[in-house]
């Protein structure tokens, strides 16, 4: 038995994962290696605000949409079609190699294979369930669209960390601010804000300006390529009246990067050798 | 008097600039936005090897084509050239706003502003240089190919340090290290080796087996998404014998980072709250 694509299928349920970024959200950011998954998929998998903004490309497409905070159920609906022989695309807004969907797929396959689908083995199988074919398509994450929006804070080491507490103890979050910001790195902020947490980006930001001058230059986007996209240009004292969400990244300089004309830039270091 | 795209040019000289990320090499993994600023083009700057990566989209265009350590001249070349009117691309491989071609392109452009270029003003631009519009393209970055090539490492809070002391002092790079490796962030380090630093990234590994065990997960991929790409799996311990050059992008695991069937899978925290 054959899929769609002329692989063998391993007692018809092997089946094709692609995990694919489709960016910032625009279809000018989407590779041409993500358009080629999703047109050689038979079945779309994603959260329903990224779907619709590739509406477009999904047309004749089995699609399987669900909320925000039901990821897990996605991805494991996305296993099961594959298993059921079919090449799928599970789709990430931005890359879904950074805090997003890549891991979560790999991590619901190797649970399938540990047992939880023990009653589907057979002798066949040698007693191991067929894994799909997997293969994870980078997209342009939100840091790299946000950057670019920003001018050039990116230059220099960099720190990503989630203000998310779900799966993560603030505790440990509030450890990770500490380092990164002693240890001068820009530091990219994801999830700043949600209803569940409002607080979070403020006592961020109180962490970092133990260790960074108010006047620190903050970056703040919303929606980086979006419609309606919203690109402000601060700095740490005045960030907290700005308009911050879950659609929001926000770059903290370290302590060089400096504003020109409503960019901002950390400098790579050039002019301590080459006296730009 | 208009340029090529009928965009005014202020005295002749305004002119446009794209600094356009190529991403990882493969046409394939190129924006269609990357794609268009470069059809767009008078005048493609670059370095070398990247350029050699897309010479098919260079057909009919001025090409400016430099060694590895000449980004100053690269870019310098391309200001001058959208200063003379012309619409110009300055090419990344991967993303000109990771520690690449676009902080360097605006400080250039500061620079002559600030007076590199008084020579050239004139009474008609009221004693300001008219600076070229810019537009910053993003693109796949090393460390997005590097991780889709790995599995899934970067599912949590990460650090990115480059271990190159070419623009940097090493201490603030030891500083860096440590903390990030004491916050247990995952570490993807850009640069970890040339010909004038070989030990550096062994260096790093003692720094960071301070606070990790030596099984830690440590994925390295050597030319991601090119020919002969090369992608290895191995911990602490053992990298130490792996091939590291200019071209490899090294990711170390955090604490949970774990193997399963050769890829590394950072895990989001699912575990704790949903069972899977």
């Amino acid at each position: 038995m054959r899929n769609k694509n002329g692989e063998q299928d391993v007692l018809g349920r092997k089946g094709v994962l692609y995990i694919v970024g489709t960016g910032p959200g625009s279809l000018e950011h989407i590779t041409p290696a993500a358009r080629e998954a999703i047109r050689k998929s038979d079945a779309i998998v994603g959260y329903g605000t990224y779907l619709d903004l590739i509406r477009e490309l999904l047309h004749d497409k089995e699609v399987v949409s669900t909320g925000m905070t039901q990821e897990v159920d996605r991805c494991r609906k996305a296993v099961e079609l594959a298993l059921a022989g079919k090449t799928v695309s599970v789709i990430s807004g931005g890359d879904p190699g950074v805090y997003a969907m890549a891991g979560l797929v790999f991590e619901i396959l190797r649970s399938a294979e540990c047992g939880v689908r023990k009653a589907e083995l057979t002798a066949e199988t040698n007693g191991k369930q067929p894994i799909p074919e997997v293969t994870v398509i980078p997209g342009i994450s939100a840091l790299n669209a946000s950057a670019s929006r920003l001018g050039a804070p990116l230059m220099h080491d960099f720190a990503c960390i989630s203000l998310s507490d779900r799966l993560t103890p603030w505790d440990v979050i509030e450890k990770r601010l500490e380092a990164a910001a002693s240890a001068d790195f820009v530091i990219v902020l994801y999830n700043p804000r949600s209803k569940g947490r409002a607080g979070h980006i403020n006592r961020a930001r109180e962490i970092i300006l133990k260790h960074r001058r108010p006047a620190t230059v903050a970056g703040i986007v919303k929606g980086a390529m979006r419609e309606h996209e919203k690109v402000i240009v601060t700095d740490l004292e005045s960030m907290r009246d700005s308009d911050i969400d879950m659609q929001t990244t926000v770059i903290i300089g370290n302590s060089k990067t400096f504003v020109w004309n409503n960019l901002m830039i950390t400098p790579r270091g050039y002019e301590r050798k080459l006296k730009i």
